[in-house]
This record gives C-alpha cells, structure tokens and sequence, in this order.
C-alpha cells in the first residue's frame, strides 16, 4: 500500500518519538512529577512575552494581508528585518534578497536539499548526528557519508578530507550540536571552508555547506557560534525560531542564501519556488509578521544555562562520563554499559527517560535533553543516583 | 547548480504567479483602482470574525501548549472536532484516527502522494486542471496524464476507463474545480467509483482517488458537493481552510483517510511521518487550535456568489461565451481569439488581468478569478465592452 521509499521508515520508526509515547504512558501511570523525561528536544522555558503581545496586536489592528498569501519567498518586510538583525550580530551584508522565510529549520533543509541535490549526491555528516537527516536526505534521494568526531565530538579534518569525492555534494554542519551540545569554533570551520574549497577546484563541482542552526542564540559561557557564510561562500544557512522563541509548533524559520554564493540569484529564486512546490507554499502568515515585530525578543537562555550546569554537575559528581557541552541543550554522556539501549531501558526502572546513541550513529552514548523544567533536574537526583550505583 | 528535477521549474516559471508580478507593476504604475486583476486566486473576503476573536482569546489565555510540538498528526482533539465535523455533514462516522492536520491541501496532497507513490507510477487527471498538480506529481517521479472532458468540462467517462493501465495509482480529483467552477454530481462520482473498482480488480492493484477539495463550501445554487469517501473507500480527502475562512496564508488543512481503506492504519501511520519527515513536521499550532473554534464559522459566500452572478452576466451578455459554473470562484470562458494568450496580452490593454487556458492545459480559454471586490467587478465592465468590441 505505501511507498517503497517510505516503507523503511514505518519499518524504523522514530526512536525519540517512540520514547515520547513511552513517555505519556509512563506519566499516566506514575504521575507527570515522578517521570523524569530528557527525551525530547521539546522547549519548556516560555515564549517571550513580546511574542503573544504582538501577534494579539497584529490581530486587533486586523490588517488585511495577515493572514493572506505573500511572495513565496515571505513578506519582504519581514525579509528585510531578518536580514538586518543578522547583519547587526554577524556583520554580515544580507538584505531580503538573501532571506526565505520557511516552515521552520526542517522545511528549510528539504527545499535547500530539493534545490541543490542530484539522486546518489553525496551528502557528508558528523557522527553522532541528529537522526531525521536521514529522512531529509533520503527524500531527495541523496547518500549519507558519516564522517567521523574526535573524543570532544569535533571534527576529525583527516577523515572529513578523505571522504570527499566526485559524487559530494554538501556538508550538512549542525552547530550547536544536537545530540553533543558541542560549538564548533571558528578555527574549525575555516578549516572545513579551506578544505571544501581545495576539493571544489579539485573535483571541478560547486559544494554546498548547509549549516542548521536551530540553537545558534542557545550558546554559553560567551561562547562565538561563528557565522559560516563568512567563510565558504557557497552555504546556506537553515535557521529556526522554535528554540529562540519557544515556538516549535509554529513551524518558522529562514534560509541565508548569500549573494557570494556561485548563481546566487538562480538558487534564491529556485528556493523560493521550492518552498512553494514542496507543499509549503509559504511560511505561516501571521507569525512571520511577529518575527517582524519582535525580531530581537529571545527565550531565557539563563534558563537553559542554569538547567545545563545543575545536571552537568549533578551526573559528572556521580560518576558518570561527559564532556561539558557549550551549546544547545543537550548533554551526550558515555553510558556505563557497553550496550547503550540496555542502559536505556534500565534508566526506565528509576523512572528516567532517555535516548539511546545509537539513534544519533554513536552506540555507547546517551543523550539528555535539558529542556526540561529546572524542579525535573533536582528531582531526577535519586534515580540518577540509583542508576549510578547499579552501573558504574 | 540547481537540481536537474527543479530545473524545469525554473525554465517555466508559473504562468499565474508571473501575471501576480505583472499586476503589481500595472497597479503602480495606473493606480490599484485602474487595474481589475482577475488572475490570482487571493481570497477577497474577509476572515470571519470568530476566526480573530478565537485567536486572541487563545493567546490571552496563553495554555502552554498553543505554540507547542505535538503529535505529527496533530492536536487529537482539534481532529475529533474535525470529524465530528464532516460527519455531521456528510453522514460519514469518521473519528480522530482518520484525520491529519496538514500544512493547507498543498501540504495534504505532498504527503498524501508520498505516501502511495512509487516513482513511475500514473497519475490521472481530468483537463483542464491546476497547473501546480504537475510539480507535485512531479516531486515524486511520477506521470500525468490528461484525461478528456465534454463541453461542459464534465469527465469523459469513457477516455477516463480507457487510460486507466497497470500503472494507474491515482485519480486526482479537484470538484469545485479550479479552473472551470464545474462541481460533479453524485452520478459522476458513482460511475467513476465503479470503473476504477472494476480496473483494480482487472489489474490486481490498489488505485486511489485523491480528493483535492479547497472550494468543498463554496457551492451556489444549493449545489451538493457529494463526499467521495462514501463512493470509493480507497479515497484520500485533502481539505484546505484557505478559503472557508479566508486565510491563504497561514496553511492549515488537513487529509481525511478513511478506515474502509485498504490497510487504512498503515496509510495513516505513515502519513503521519511523512508530514514529519517532508519537513512539514506538524500543520502550525495556534490555528489547529483555532480551527477546533471555529469548525462551523465560514466566509460570506454569498459574497462570492453576488461576484459569480455579476460577472457572469456581464461578460455574456457582451457575447462571450462561458458555462454558468456553480462552484469555487473561477469562470472558464471561451477565448473569442484562436490563442487565448494572444487574447490574455490585448487584454492588458484595457488593464483586465486573466490567466491563459494554456496553463490549465486547455489552451482556446481563459480563466477569470471572481474572488475580487464586488466593485472591481462593476469597473471592469468598460475594459470587457471594450475587449468585446475589439474581438467579437
């Protein structure tokens, strides 16, 4: 009955998603207070309040293209706003030229990869990974190549060069890094640039980096997310609000294609149909008039920082192994067992919900979402503490 | 650069969209009064009242959950109101398993052909038609093709049965059709039922109707629109609240599937994923929750039936010659010249924007969008004598 292409993925369904189910059901049983969940990527710190007040503005002022169809590329105001707001950050020179608004990151990423991406193109990954890359990619019919991580899950640059080939076409970079919660810092990604440079003119084929950065404004202890298009032209950047505004199920997002890219123009004006075509059409209406208005606004990150350190300190002084991630809101901590599903299912016992590595292409890891309410982390300390005793 | 799959896109760019430009640049340059654009089908009609009301009632209420992730499917309690919904007026039993909350019908169909698409695989449509079905097939490698209808733009049963083959996988059916505003009656949908349920058992092979269904509430003349779950069970319905309540823009529809489907449970499941992983994720959250409001609320059709009735008396009583349509708000008249795009750029002259039967695949026509102001239909009269003079 279905599709031979989808027929995998009902096969292997969503680990984290299952988990999230799992989830509900264990909160029917016990009580929502007695489970701790770090699961999912779902943010608890409340939208800003400018968000609500401005789209409650937006609908009593009740003009009439608010919810109406725009260009598919989204209102150039709005456009015009983002592409400011990163020049001031970045130091960038965008305008709403450079600008589509998308249905969030991951609406994003399929028109970018729809634009860019022959079948069989090759596109190149960090392990770990967040899982539905896959999916992105296999829509367009495009190879996975994984690319290895150092202990600190920065980029092993050897392993990187030797895995590009004639059939490359992209480097989908992830940072902050969802599962690792790891930044890459500049001298990295001028490293790439420069690789990614060397093996364009070597191979005589444009390569693309596409940079998803749904957590770019989630970064702490002053660490510089740095702004990839300053150093490989040929990037396109997928970003999304549901991090920074706390509004996931908005599905808002943009993509920076710059005007130092090859064909600048051709692949804006591709993507902006392909937004349309894909069945998107267009960004929501009403809620890119809200990024309009409302650009500067930003979730607590303190929040975030707060939750970060208390369960960074809480499972490192138990024992447990983990590198002290910078980024995101994700900690990925070495399970004690060999077998990281097995630990997984154990972590159930105390009530704690987790995912395994293995879902991010690195068995022997587990990773917690610190999204989480701040009450979670200091509750979550017996069962924790249980863990460790029965596995370290 | 660009995707070899896309490049056709951008070789023929949308015929409609172009005119949405040109009408701009007419609008400056003779005052948006001066100009009566006829060519984008941009609902006119305000939202209905409930619609805003609900919103920022919701947002005032601020429940976590309004801007939240939730299930792919969506809000389950938003998709019982839906159900409950279209049972009450259809007399179908359907309940939240049968329903996906979707990014508009443009997102519904993209996931639905996902879903039961093989590349190859035959897509049929009845002529003329919705130029962007051809992209959406086309975004899952599969084949158009065309079949005949009679003079009033009702299904040539006979050509219909003869173009049905063992790679037949879906009808595409749009009724109120875009561009025609022909709805067909129960007696079409029977006989279509039966022929294709004859020809899956001929060639052992599940074939679906994809039910296309944006103008279902916009039907004059107490036209019924039958519902086509109850024909054919192998039905996929895609809906859109675009114009029912007058919001293009915010994308939000949804997909019926219902449970008198073969293996109906594992179409739905996997539907559900594809409107994760197609990078749709979920239809956006606060007008899911809206639409749970406001089921029944509806925009004043009887607007658009004033601008059906006006406009079609003008234009035939100047002597073009046009079928009396009863639904959706698009006229399909005859082109007095033998190259309608001929016809198109005279009437340019008189500032009258229409849109080229060729791009609905009927050349020898034109269509006319009524979802206009009323006004703008009255001021066209001079423009219509005048290309009526020049042409009859």
């Amino acid at each position: 009955m279905i599709s031979e292409k989808l027929k995998p993925l009902m096969a292997n369904n969503s680990v984290i998603r299952a988990m999230f189910e799992e989830g509900t059901k264990m909160r029917e049983k016990y009580g929502k207070d007695n489970v701790y969940d770090f699961s999912l990527g779902n943010p608890n710190v409340p939208v800003p309040p400018q968000v609500n007040e401005a789209m409650i503005r937006l609908l009593q002022k009740s003009e009439p293209d608010i919810h109406a169809y725009m260009n598919n590329a989204g209102f150039p105001e709005v456009r015009e706003i983002v592409a400011n707001s990163i020049n001031k950050d970045h130091g960038t020179n965008f305008d709403k030229g450079n600008i589509i608004m998308t249905c969030g990151a991951a609406g994003g990423i399929n028109v970018a990869l729809n634009v860019i991406m022959n079948p069989g193109d090759e596109v190149l990954i960090f392990v770990p990974f967040f899982l539905e890359y896959i999916w992105h990619v296999n829509n367009v019919d495009g190879k996975i190549i994984r690319v290895k991580t150092d202990k600190n899950f920065m980029p092993d640059l050897e392993d990187f060069e030797s895995k590009i080939t004639d059939k490359t076409r992209v480097l989908l970079l992830n940072s902050p890094n969802n599962p690792t919660g790891v930044v890459y810092p500049a001298e990295v990604i001028a490293a790439i640039s420069e690789i990614l440079t060397k093996k364009q003119k070597e191979f005589n084929r444009t390569m693309f980096i596409l940079s998803d950065e749904p957590y770019r404004e989630l970064a702490y202890e002053g660490t510089v997310v740095p702004y990839v298009t300053k150093y490989y032209p040929n990037t396109i950047v997928a970003y999304s609000f549901s991090k920074t505004l706390s509004l996931p199920g908005e599905r808002i997002g943009y993509l920076v294609i710059p005007s130092e890219m090859e064909e600048a123009q051709l692949v804006f004006d591709t993507a902006s149909n392909a937004n349309r075509i894909l069945g998107f059409i267009n960004a929501p209406s009403l809620i890119q008039k809200v990024i309009g208005e409302c650009i500067d606004a930003k979730v607590d990150v303190e929040y975030y920082d707060r939750n970060r350190l208390a369960l960074y300190n809480m499972i490192t002084e138990l024992g447990f192994e983990c590198i002290k991630p910078t980024g995101a809101f994700y900690l990925f901590m070495k399970s004690p067992m060999e077998d990281d599903k097995a630990f997984v299912e154990l972590a159930k016992k105390y009530r704690l919900l987790l995912v395994s590595g293995a879902a991010f292409g690195s068995p022997g890891y587990v990773r917690l979402a610190y999204c989480v309410s701040y009450e979670t982390i200091l509750n979550a300390k017996e069962s924790f503490q249980k863990l460790a005793e029965e596995t370290l």
